[in-house]
């Protein structure tokens, strides 16, 4: 498909990204339905056979958004459930990998929170709760490995996950706000000790000084 | 200011509602921004006037519908605040409570996270983080009481806030969402005792078996 690459755009892919950061902030700040193909490729300095090239059209460029982190985030889990270890320490890690995330797309993560609580706009389809969805099994595995290794005393384990898929989503969220954030990365990793310390087991003082 | 009311309307205070819940579903559906007065008097089956008389304008039925609860909110906090009892406790009934207003609000906290997350649309301000906030401090509150009370260990009353928001946070945007909820009102009250938990005393078993 390289020949088929307009004139004066040959191995730029700094159109590409450009493109697709004049989009975002298009649709984060007018909203989807009101940017136009003009506008985007106008806030991004290259023709419209660059931005047709490239992304097909406007749905392709937004789609192309919301798929881009995905890609990264399924392989991020993948990876993730390679590891070994202890429950608690698996939790931490992945929550904290998925919050880093979050903070290096925090425009994207902002427009997928517009699209999805916003109305409809006319755009494509796109499986927001995929992101969600992956993150609450993932956790609720890794609480169900815990409770089996007696690392965590026995619980309902969607409860258990909840309660910290709570916490994540209220450290990315205050990331998502005009004000600076009241919740940082290091404040996560406090709140999932604090509420994994109720998870352990009661310590069984043995009675060895009597 | 009875007088004004335009003909046909007397006493009709059904109008006002059919309005708001027009306006509600129109600015949900299409957007703050591209839905018009005439658009929601016809969906009302009420004329322009009665739109003008009861709200003024376009912004004023919007900041209507925001405001609303907020009334009821505020005034939920105060009775709150008279109540004695210990900080578990009050947590639940608190959050509880501001958890059935979601519920019988469920539209107008859908419109408002669309309103807060997405493109301005052009709407009036409105202060979305006022109920936040106010839910942030009143638990952190409660905390601090527990924590001095002795019924809480001590710990970041901070830390503990957040904890029991997150939770009731993604059970309250489970509510949002266009599936069914996965959370209700008895998933987050397990949760938030499960959180609780973590924060009770160790138990001070005393060695009074020896």
């Amino acid at each position: 498909m390289t020949e088929e690459q307009p004139a004066g755009t040959q191995g730029n892919t700094q159109a590409r990204q450009r493109l697709l950061e004049s989009a975002l902030r298009l649709f984060t700040i007018k909203g989807y339905a009101t940017t136009t193909v003009r506008e985007i490729v106008a806030a991004a300095g290259v023709s419209k056979p660059v931005l047709y090239y490239y992304f097909g059209s406007k749905e392709g460029i937004y789609l192309e958004l919301m798929q881009e982190p995905l890609g990264r985030f399924e392989a991020m889990l993948l990876e993730m459930f390679r590891e070994t270890g202890g429950a608690r320490g698996r939790i931490i890690t992945l929550l904290d990998r998925i919050f880093q995330l979050v903070l290096t797309e925090v425009g994207v993560t902002r427009l997928m929170y517009a699209m999805y609580y916003g109305p409809p706009q006319g755009a494509p389809y796109f499986d927001f709760e995929a992101y969600h969805e992956k993150i609450v099994e993932n956790v609720r595995f890794l609480v169900e490995q815990g409770i089996a290794d007696g690392e965590f005393q026995s619980g309902n384990p969607d409860d258990m996950a909840w309660a910290l898929v709570g916490a994540f989503n209220v450290a990315m969220e205050e990331q998502l706000c005009d004000r600076p954030p009241r919740l940082d990365r290091q404040g996560l990793l406090r709140i999932l000790d604090l509420i994994m310390a109720g998870f352990e087991p009661q310590r069984n003082k043995e009675t060895e000084r009597c």
